[in-house]
């Protein structure tokens, strides 16, 4: 067996960062890099602790987050391993990459989709899957939806987020949504009376759609590679919509002290903060921050979603408020008979009570981190890559007048991108490509990057070239 | 075999009603009072035509209409019987009803509920119900849901409609939604941007809260005994909402010169009509008049749902418009990232491709029938029924004076009772109790109307008295 201290492992006391992250940061780098490979045994918590010199808690630890995480493995009395997958973990980046033909009329026959905005659907396990659903087909239909939604879901959705976001919720904290889009809505009309509802700038376009759509003017609010700019934030917001888990394009991750400066903005100016927890299941280094909904529960409402993390097409989401606003919001909804299927509660309800929903997301996180490193692993060398190592995308940061190009040539040879264009409302800070991995396999994240890579590599030549000319 | 000759048949050739159905309406009111009982074997179409000198169509088209609405049934090899179902047809009245009684705090322990708006759904076919969402976890979750909803279901939809509704449509006129209220507010979306929206008055109060949400200034549309009035109707509507099929909750059917004077109206002031298509499936009389939808397909969105015909937990209706209409509203739905489940899609789809769905309509039916034939008997005698013989409800006018004390006295006696003021927007032209008979089952109907008339019958009694004593 090979010691980890022949590997360079660094741990720092001083650091803020608990030695234990720091450790599992480590591991999880090494394992990326191929340096710890699959199916490698680790030495035993008592060994590596004498090692390192640290306690046995710090090594427990950091293996319970990356056994939690998906990347090691237990074998019943012969110790822990890293995980071995289907999808080779790495391996040499085809040179020639074949890339699709483009067909006559310019649309693309097999493309590689690049685009943000959807999950990995493919890789599920279908015993609970079909499980669910014969489950939610032996109970009776409802005659009389619960505009809250079940009972029974809302409890196990409470426990969810207590584990997994780190809130102290109970069910009547809980309102069962059909996702994201359903439960802004609902706070744009139980919150809003068609005031000013600020959303991130760049940001979700459903967000302004949402809200425009139910008469708010949507006031665009800058963003930062941290997240949203609470200092530039207008006083007269109703709502402000907010990524702060993981921001949508820019990937930053809210730190902490502006976190504490947004909700002092909220408490001062009277707004409620719409927390959409987008990708918060998806962190591939340190565990996720808190939801910003624990720091003050009485000026922040949660939204979270299945449709990022098991498929778009569930249709089951949650809001979080306090129990005052959820009842409100749900008598709401009794008015507007808006409902979430009660079948499709049922189904859920059984994920989440068997675990099949937490066994899945450790799957995907470990699924998603690989094609996040290929990412980096590729594009790096040829842009800045900007975003927390979270979520389902990442930013390809490029000068203003290149992402175009890049786009419409990706296209042609069968690569599907989006740039940070779509996501403004109006004047763009960063400029770039948004690059997505949910909906192209290892592989074909992989072949596409390359080809992305290659593109952003010409343009920047094919620019220099330009001045040189002009 | 008793000849039906022998009953008091009269068919008369000079009515405009045709033969057929004035043949299927006697033999109703015969099944209803019992004077051809369940499991009692009817003539042979030859023989009953020569009976009654008639063609032989003229039977076979009366045993059809009856066939379809779960009166008769047939046994192979042996004729046609009256059917047979599990609850008794007519039986003794209770003369000495038992209330439930009412608790401590004034709320009711096992109260009868005879409120409207809730169908019935104890009665359904379990092996139908576990086998189509069986099938739905059958197939993987989608990854990019289609906002028109599923191919297979929107096909299947365009035939049912084809087939009951006798609406000429395709896949390409469908859109799949989670019911009336999603259907509403996506035409509220598509149609109006915030201009002023017509809703029955009296009307479903859903359909002004969904449009008021939208922005939409709600402007209330009187209704008399048969539906809408036309010539009432102001010229600048953006879109009339409207239940043509069956009124709620006074319960007309807007009669065929009435239908064309409303598209004439639509036409010339550019308004479009949203046909509620409201219960359309439960006729206890003749065939429902075709869709208004079906007269002028450039004028008209129809919406229908499961909510009332199946269960309102499913969650799945459908909005039928011209292709362009469809294709703009699945465009705004998908900025909007409004979506119906794609697992219950898949289940209804199997319920409708299977005649599980039409199966259960015809029980239904002729479950509703027997519930109103016990209200017609239990309340005509003690005020004036209104409504057409359709539906889930009827309308008991009563005194102004009179409604609100029966609801409180019934609710004591464990009756819960609905009156036509929470229906009304503005001024009341029709006074009375809307008795919905969805949620209560034929016997606890029977008792609940025999409080009701009691009831009534005192406060009459009573009424006289004051004026007496006055």
């Amino acid at each position: 067996m090979r010691s980890l201290v022949d590997l360079p492992v660094s741990l720092s006391r001083r650091s803020a960062v608990p030695l234990s992250t720091q450790l599992a940061g480590w591991l999880r780098e090494a394992m990326l890099a191929g340096t710890l490979a699959p199916g490698e045994r680790l030495p035993s918590s008592r060994g590596l602790a004498a090692q390192l010199g640290v306690s046995r808690t710090v090594i427990t630890e950091a293996f319970q987050q990356l056994y939690a995480e998906g990347w090691l493995e237990g074998r019943h009395g012969s110790g822990t391993f890293v995980a071995c997958l289907e999808t080779p973990r790495s391996g040499p980046l085809s040179s020639t990459p074949s890339p699709a033909p483009a067909s006559d009329n310019g649309r693309v026959a097999e493309a590689i989709d690049l685009r943000p905005g959807h999950p990995w659907v493919r890789d599920y396990d279908r015993a609970a899957w079909k499980r669910a659903w014969r489950k939610a087909g032996d109970l009776p239909p409802g005659g009389h939806p619960d505009p809250h939604g079940l009972p029974r879901l809302r409890e196990l959705l409470a426990g969810h987020l207590r584990r997994v976001r780190s809130v102290a919720v109970g069910p009547e904290n809980i309102l069962v949504t059909r996702g994201t889009g359903n439960g802004l809505d609902l706070c744009a009309l139980a919150l809003l009376g068609g005031g000013r509802a600020g959303v991130e700038e760049p940001g979700y376009h459903v967000a302004r759609t949402v809200l425009a759509a139910r008469g708010a003017e949507v006031v665009p609010c800058p963003v930062d590679e941290d997240g949203v700019i609470v200092d530039d934030l207008p006083n007269d917001l109703g709502l402000l919509y907010t990524t702060p888990a993981h921001q949508y394009p820019l990937g930053g991750r809210l730190p902490i002290p502006r976190r504490e400066r947004l909700l002092a903005w909220a408490r001062s100016t009277g707004a409620m903060v719409v927390e959409d927890d987008y990708d918060a299941e998806f962190r591939y280094d340190v565990a996720p921050l808190p939801a910003l909904y624990g720091l003050d529960p009485s000026r922040v409402v949660l939204l979270g979603t299945l449709s990022k993390s098991l498929a778009p097409d569930v249709g089951v989401g949650w809001l979080v408020g306090s129990p005052e606003l959820v009842a409100r919001i749900a008598a709401l909804r009794e008015e507007l008979s808006d409902r979430t299927s009660g079948p499709v509660q049922q189904a859920v309800a059984t994920l989440l009570e068997r675990g099949d929903l937490d066994r899945h997301l450790r799957r995907m996180r470990l699924e998603y981190a690989r094609r996040r490193a290929v990412i980096v692993e590729t594009l790096g060398p040829v842009c800045r890559l900007r975003g927390d190592t979270a979520g389902l995308h990442v930013l390809a940061e490029l000068s203003p007048d290149t992402s175009g190009g890049i786009v419409e040539r990706a296209r042609e040879l069968g690569v599907l991108l989006d740039s940070t264009e779509r996501h403004h409302h109006g004047w763009e800070r960063l400029h770039g490509l948004v690059i997505g991995y949910g909906s192209a396999s290892l592989p074909e994240v992989r072949r596409g990057c390359r080809i992305v890579a290659d593109l952003i590599a010409g343009a920047g030549a094919a620019r220099v070239a330009g001045v040189r000319a002009g």
